[in-house]
């Protein structure tokens, strides 16, 4: 499709972050990424919408290499955070959620700051990972279990992902997932 | 905090625009939104990262102002779409997830995208908001069934949410939703 649309400088910038942005398994081996670094990516994160403003998340800054290591070992699709320079845990915070029928927009609430902290991460030069912990059958709930005893988690306190981050160790091209028959104008055809 | 870290000005860009993002619900009423700049915030709604790369999703972006105001009148949360200059529908195709225990990933996958569609869409300089459809008793199962039959849409697509997009009638603040107290360090603490 042509690009006929009035978009400033700025918005382009933020638009071919959004495109180029695509997950990276492959970091300078533990080259740490500092503290303040990981807050200022949780902060992109707080800035998503939440269903009624309800923001029921809380976040696990992760620096301490052995804990990275620890994590690479226990989960089976998180093997890339063993060198890690340091993850995010984003974690919804069920004290928190929405009552009722609302309860589980939880989920998309931490998707979306998830997300966030995707692009923010790319916009720091990052690379970076999302590795689904929930449901938690799929990564296996005894490693589930594990994890939670590492990361000290209460129980009221559900991790949806690990972000696994760290330097890039090459230049991997971004992926065009542009799929023109997945849209439908006005109403399904 | 002290913001001591190395970030391109690029990024910086990124990093603001993420975080001056705020839900946008008054328009310049039914000022069009072109069908090209609709097409270009769901390219980068379909940038975002999918578990095991399904891509499970599906779009309908709306320009029809009667589709509009059919929308706001059936939505009890999205009544500000009859006023809206376009919409974007963001759906889970179920034909299209994963079997099993990671069944319910189209749902993190949807709403990474939808964010991908909110930050794309101030962007471009316009207002958003997500009007939450799924889980559906939240916003009443016989509203969900309206809608559906209003956008055509078959019983293997489920509706995640409609976003309302319009040119913003007037200057928002961004708000400021960063609580450090939602974050710890390494562990639970």
């Amino acid at each position: 499709m042509d690009h006929k649309t009035t978009i400033s400088n700025d918005g382009k910038i933020v638009l071919q972050t959004i495109l180029n942005r695509r997950s990276i398994r492959n970091y300078i081996p533990n080259k740490p990424i500092p503290q303040d670094v990981l807050y200022e990516l949780i902060k992109a994160g707080m800035a998503a919408p939440t269903a009624k403003n309800r923001q029921p998340w809380a976040f696990i800054a992760i620096t301490d290499s052995n804990i990275l290591k620890k994590l690479g070992n226990i989960l089976p699709h998180g093997k890339m955070l063993a060198e890690a320079g340091g993850a995010i845990v984003v974690c919804g915070d069920m004290t928190q959620t929405l009552e009722g029928a609302g309860g589980d927009f939880w989920i998309q609430d931490c998707a979306a700051a998830s997300e966030n902290i995707m692009i923010a991460s790319q916009a720091f030069g990052l690379g970076a990972v999302w590795v689904g912990i929930y449901p938690n059958k799929f990564i296996g709930v005894e490693n589930v279990i594990k994890m939670n005893k590492v990361l000290n988690l209460p129980g009221s306190v559900i991790a949806l992902n690990v972000i696994s981050l760290g330097y890039p160790d090459s230049d991997e091209k971004p992926k065009d997932k542009y799929d023109e028959s997945k849209i439908h104008l006005n109403s399904w055809k």
